[in-house]
């Protein structure tokens, strides 16, 4: 199958394009390198060090034989987009092309505008491009769980059943979104929603949860192809930020109670499910959502679990209940499901002991890299303005 | 009260700006004259002939002795937004200051972008511009009906109580919008809910129906206050349009078989509206949705108001059924609940025999100025370019 990853060079776009190559897929990658730019802004690094991505596609072709097209561009160019859509005639776009983060998204005012132009825009342009140059074309679309909140009765996949005085009707499922970054993404839904109906565009939105992990079998197989591992208090997500803790002898950072439960996936669960996507098209004008985490914990048990992990590993791991910078329930009801990609044929990789102690030991592999600065946050969701970029904290190490 | 006006110049705003006037608050218009530029780039004119808004407001002082502030420039520059908003001290901002039009949005790819962007920066500016440094004053935004499509429930203001497996919640009613403007207000209510929740921003969310007539009481004052009344196929309203076709032997254009029903008032309880929720502001930190229409009606039964209208009147008034050019039911259920607004005060003008011959009147006196190319639509939601500025249709008068 012909498949455009947008955002190939990123952390869930490389290891999806790799894999998807080795299943004999033929891909482009399009990027534009904005996540290693953020970094910069950010005076941050990935904990594992990188290649570029011309080097990074080379090497998987002398190793596999296997060709891996790059563009560099901006979607939101639209010039290149079409180009590029043209000329590659995709029966598949992944679309993981957008700004990820949520802190980032609440630093202050232009970066709340920007997540949501870039992603809304780009996303547009996207829809715009499939119905103009290749309208059969599947968009497989990385949405994210953080669409729906946290409602207090169990959630469905994208659509649910309402019934209300004496009526009924099979409705988008209410979302309250908790950042400026997850508002993009319910914005894109809703276009992306509107454009199946008007254009009979075929869309699969993939509400995904918090992804852990870094190594993928295709990643694995040579230093130049390891994947990122965020760990700052930006980009990083919760268990990789707190195995890296762990691993430098530094609290666990858990904010606030620790009760926020969410829907968490292995990197490896992430790849397989775009494929499934891919392989299972939507039909023509249809919107289909799938939930895409295999497990649910609350933040304060991903700690306990990271903690055990390091007595494993002889670590002496404490847990620190910072006050939550983010606004949002501590303590409430859970229940998402997600049963679509298991329909599918997902079998789930759940987060095992010997994964934890691979985490933690890559952490520990790298500690040399570990920025301490990075580690506690500094984006608070209560203030419209936070000092991100302000004069890095300046750690002076002891001879 | 003092009170901010954002898009003032435009046809619900101006008649906003003098009835909040003459009822004694401090008003300041923020206009950047765009809905004046969107006419020259469509060829377009209000049929009513309007003043510049200088000329608007030097008048309204002379006959009234209330002056209006007028601050020109646009919301998306942030600097100039902050600093209107540090000078004039607003205890309410009204939020007129968007496009407004589903065609317009629908013309091609940069009209969609610019609408989206133009819609939801503009208001994530305000609601920043809020938090900073008006963090006490209410908004008042400018919502539509649209938002919520045509579901086959009854539709609640804003929020809807679900019970699902066994568990209930309240949460933010399911969004269908049906065009890429509709699509921005969604954007925005989301947005709005948002930073409600993180800030405490006093927020009043007005999904309004859509707006027929011209004359206020404030607006007849002069013929210098007179206010726009638009009858083209991109900023023309529905029940407008039909007027004007009557007045001039046109056929009525209903598109497609007319069942399409949706809420609507007089712009006379627009204006009223808008004063009733700024009187009885949010509380901090609320997110409050008013259904703001008083009558629903379907398209078709609007054109059979217009024909007998017209017959009263003299005129030989046909009906015809266009294709539709929008994606939408043609036939559907649709209650809408609208009680809020007149549980604070609101008594409405409905829609009565004397009203529909004062609008076909001013339609038969501007006869003149109609032009007839601008009748049909143009833009077709199954299309994603529509050449809405192609070569205007020429009309040679006979002598």
């Amino acid at each position: 199958m012909r498949i455009l990853v947008l955002g190939g060079d990123g952390y869930c776009g490389w290891p999806t394009a790799l894999y998807l190559s080795r299943r004999g897929h033929d891909i482009t990658i399009v990027d534009n390198y904005c996540r290693r730019s953020w970094d910069h802004e950010l005076g941050a690094q990935t904990l594992t060090p990188i290649r570029p991505l011309t080097e990074r596609v080379r090497t998987w072709q002398r190793l596999t034989g296997k060709e891996i097209e790059i563009r560099v561009g901006d979607i939101l160019d639209y010039a290149f987009l079409a180009e590029v859509m043209q000329e590659s005639a995709p029966e598949a776009v992944v679309h993981f092309a957008e700004q990820r983060s949520a802190p980032y998204s609440m630093i202050d005012r232009q970066h709340a505008v920007f997540s949501q132009v870039n992603n809304v825009v780009g996303t547009l342009n996207l829809l715009f491009a499939i119905k103009e140059f290749q309208p059969d074309c599947h968009l497989v679309k990385l949405g994210t769980m953080g669409e729906y909140g946290t409602p207090n009765i169990d959630i469905e996949e994208g659509f649910i059943k309402i019934q209300h005085n004496g009526r009924e009707d099979v409705l988008p499922f209410p979302k309250q979104p908790g950042s400026f970054y997850h508002l993009s993404k319910v914005h894109d839904s809703h276009n992306i929603h509107f454009c199946c109906k008007i254009w009979g565009v075929r869309a699969t939105d993939l509400n995904q949860g918090v992804v852990y992990g870094t190594v993928t079998d295709e990643t694995a197989l040579d230093e130049a192809l390891v994947n990122r591992f965020d760990y700052d208090d930006v980009f990083g997500t919760a268990l990789n930020r707190f195995c890296v803790q762990a691993a430098i002898d530094h609290p666990i950072t858990v904010y606030g109670k620790g009760g926020q439960t969410r829907g968490f996936l292995d990197i490896r669960d992430t790849v397989r499910c775009i494929e499934l996507a891919c392989l299972n098209p939507a039909g023509r004008g249809e919107f289909r959502v799938f939930n895409q985490f295999t497990e649910q914990f609350s933040v304060l048990q991903l700690a306990e679990m990271v903690h055990v992990a390091g007595q494993r590993l002889g670590l002496n791991v404490t847990i620190d209940h910072l006050p939550d910078p983010r606004v949002e329930a501590e303590e409430h009801y859970y229940n998402a499901k997600h049963t679509k990609l298991a329909e599918l044929g997902l079998k789930p990789h759940l987060l095992s002991e010997s994964l934890l102690d691979s985490l933690v030991n890559i952490a520990m592999q790298h500690r040399d890299r570990v920025d301490q600065s990075l580690l506690l946050p500094r984006v608070n969701w209560r203030n419209s303005r936070n000092d991100r970029r302000a004069k890095p904290v300046v750690a002076v190490a002891a001879d």
